[in-house]
């Protein structure tokens, strides 16, 4: 999975020169602690100028792969330990809770297939963008922007930029409300180790977004799970929680909700926001899918005017999920405390992911792959819905857009079944009890369209299907 | 601060017609909303094609300077929201406390200077290795290294690489055991979840870096400082320590320890682990400052081979603080469970900023800059402590590497009055309470040589002399 193509310089002769020492100690002509030969004989050997030797030899010590003993000359080091085969195996025996889909997709080699996924194909990325923005990054003339901390707050034109696309959607932000963070996962967590305590309740969708329990565990939170309705949660049962638990806190996400791809409707946007005020409760709207909508579905943070609710965003769905950032959007005060609690945890943001997010999103091709991509979602989507439904899956709802379709599966089939056999045959499904607070979907599955255009796929499927009945 | 020529492509043309856009709306020829002339008219003013037009105004659509009607034209979108004044200039009300100095720091403009903040000048970073890794990466075959996340460890090359340098100094750690973080801080708030809950007691050096206050103090723990000495903390009242409180943790720097620049003793680590064996003690061993030593001293996880030991580095003080990356090497066991807190938390670390690092750390140009560099401070070193000397500061220890050298003050000066004064006239001095949990070092200042170059900051420091005397 690393590319070490992308690390090494140019440079012909000199690499020439590397690659066959590298070779010697590959096939243990130079086995560890030998002496390597002169300069001046590798010089003559190979034909080329003893600098490039020198230069050579350089790189191979800097990389480790030599060592240098002043007045006696280079010596082979000892070989680089091995990645362990652990690391590189699925781990059948892992049970099915809320890391399982994250684990075993972050762990899985190349060529497993991830239809249970939460993300984008590397290749439907935009490659042209991204690379062009690391070449200007290269030229930059500030050299502090390649080298130094940022602001507290993290890069101000980009908070300018976010800032102003907030109120577009009618969610008013100034740029000092809005602190950059390292990921969209990290700001939900500094925001819930703000607001609340180990053994307060936390209110979430059932199903919700798996991660969301996996953190909350990790806060020492009481989880208490409402149904999700197509329209947003069921808000009888949301109330009754309100009044039974006391929680300080719900995380939800409005637009594209995830494992469901519903969105919430205005009426329950509304009463949910009274219901919120009427109970003290702060609302976290995580917006990670907001890039992926046609029709922008209502937002939280737009009605309440991040007075109670706290707007979450990130780039890692539809810009890159290499270099990380994202954003919390919050009130004043908030925001104040939140900077001290970044800098007492994790000190600064990335300045240079926060450049090249910005060089990305303010690009006008960055605007047309978005465009084009929504395209190709919405046709990838009708067509793995048709397929999975002549396989007896029954989509929950059909999602406007994004990438995730949530799906009853055939009865009497277990998720956690199927997906324990399809990993047995490099394929990684999302079971629904991973998403369920109360462990009560394990008939459903979450499949992401985009990482389902793969006939092997679907064979694994049938199979996995016949394994489990 | 924010380097915005880094982030515009090229084409002058476009540029032309962009810059004469932004213009008319910053002289306010254009107002907000008000319809922008067609394509047709720019171009035949300008003398440019209309697709120069097309793409100018495409980008400055994507910028949210203007916006697009479909079928009636484009219009001047509404200003951008200003930075907040207040996000610009030093709190002077601030509390002199574990965030002072970071803060005033990261917040300070650039004419600011900083002889109180923990790293080098941007100038004195390793620049062409680090725009070389950029265009290189730019060019990366496969372009997962761009756009994907990374496996839950971290690029294996990486660790591989750093559990190389590890067993050289003596502290094995298998690829496996690494936990790449998005930085050193991250990697011990991680730990520091794992391990600790709120309430138990943590164990400090007395004057420590500030910054292991502040994250304790999100972690809702009991700190305890122990009293430094220039061979490491004092044994006896560590044991002393140990015995009342029974703390469940220590943190420490072993090598050029911030803020005192000591390093500890062989003699002292060996009887510090075995008092930390004997009262079931967990160390964690920020290496932060391990590429300034000229002489390695000894280290903690060398003696105990990550058995109690947590062993925590960085890259931000000698390879980049702008690109975040951090490491754990520490025990099988914990490993696994940080993994999966790191994902509940923080998702992923970034893989574009592992394989920068990779990069730069494997080239022997970096190699060379760490050489001059550790000659460059040694120098820097003694020319300050010089100066201050002269102006009656007292080195508590010659420190033998690194940036930091720990001053006492001339008697009756308090580093808190001295630290106001100076900020007033724009100099951020980091006093000697940011740094010690009883309070008791008011009479101690830590200064970073690297950033005591520079004339004007020693007038500002004899005028805040005066005033605070």
């Amino acid at each position: 999975m690393d590319d070490l193509s992308a690390t090494t310089s140019g440079g012909t002769l000199v690499e020439r020169v590397m690659l066959s020492i590298r070779g010697q100690i590959a096939n243990r002509s130079l086995t560890p602690g030998a002496k390597l030969p002169s300069i001046r004989a590798v010089a003559q050997t190979m034909k080329v100028s003893k600098s490039t030797v020198v230069e050579a030899y350089d790189r191979l010590v800097a990389e480790g792969v030599i060592r240098s003993r002043p007045g006696s000359g280079f010596y082979s080091a000892a070989p680089l330990a091995p990645l362990a085969l652990t690391e590189l195996a699925p781990r059948l025996d892992r049970a099915i809770d809320p890391f399982w889909v994250s684990r075993q997709s972050l762990e899985a080699k190349d060529e497993v297939l991830k239809p249970g996924c939460g993300w984008l194909p590397g290749s439907w990325m935009p490659e042209k963008e991204t690379r062009r923005a690391l070449r200007s990054l290269a030229r930059a003339k500030d050299i502090t922007a390649l080298t130094d901390y940022g602001t507290p707050l993290g890069l101000g034109s980009l908070r300018q930029f976010l800032s102003r696309r907030m109120a577009e959607q009618g969610a008013e932000a100034r740029p000092e409300q809005i602190l950059l963070t390292d990921s969209g996962t990290q700001a939900i967590d500094l925001v819930c180790r703000l607001l609340i305590q180990p053994g307060d309740v936390v209110l979430v969708d059932d199903p919700c977004y798996f991660n969301f329990l996996a953190l909350l565990r990790a806060q020492q939170a009481n989880v208490v799970g409402v149904p999700y309705t197509p329209n947003g949660p069921d808000l009888g049962q949301f109330e009754h929680a309100l009044i039974r638990h006391r929680p300080r806190l719900y995380i939800t996400n409005s637009g594209l909700h995830n494992p469901t791809g519903a969105s919430l409707s205005v009426g329950t946007a509304h009463r949910l926001l009274k219901l919120a005020e009427d109970h003290g409760l702060i609302v976290i709207e995580d917006d990670i899918f907001a890039d992926f909508e046609t029709e922008p579905a209502v937002r939280l943070a737009a009605l309440d005017g991040l007075d109670r609710v706290v707007r979450i965003g990130s780039f890692s769905k539809t810009l890159s999920a290499s270099f990380r950032c994202g954003y919390i959007a919050a009130r004043p005060d908030w925001v104040d405390k939140l900077i001290d609690l970044r800098i007492a945890t994790g000190f600064a943001s990335s300045r240079l992911s926060e450049e090249l997010v910005f060089s990305i999103l303010g690009s006008s091709g960055y605007r047309k792959y978005l465009e084009a991509l929504r395209s190709r979602l919405g046709r990838v989507m009708a067509a793995t819905i048709a397929r999975l439904q002549s396989l007896g899956f029954d989509p929950w709802v059909t999602p406007k857009a994004g990438m995730l379709v949530w799906c009853k599966l055939p009865d009497g089939l277990d998720g956690a079944d199927m997906a324990r056999h399809a990993l047995n045959e490099g394929v990684v499904l999302a079971p629904g009890n991973a998403f369920s607070a109360s462990q009560t979907a394990s008939g459903f599955m979450r499949f992401n369209v985009a990482q389902c255009t793969n006939d092997k796929m679907f064979a694994v499927i049938e199979k996995a299907m016949r394994k489990a009945a």
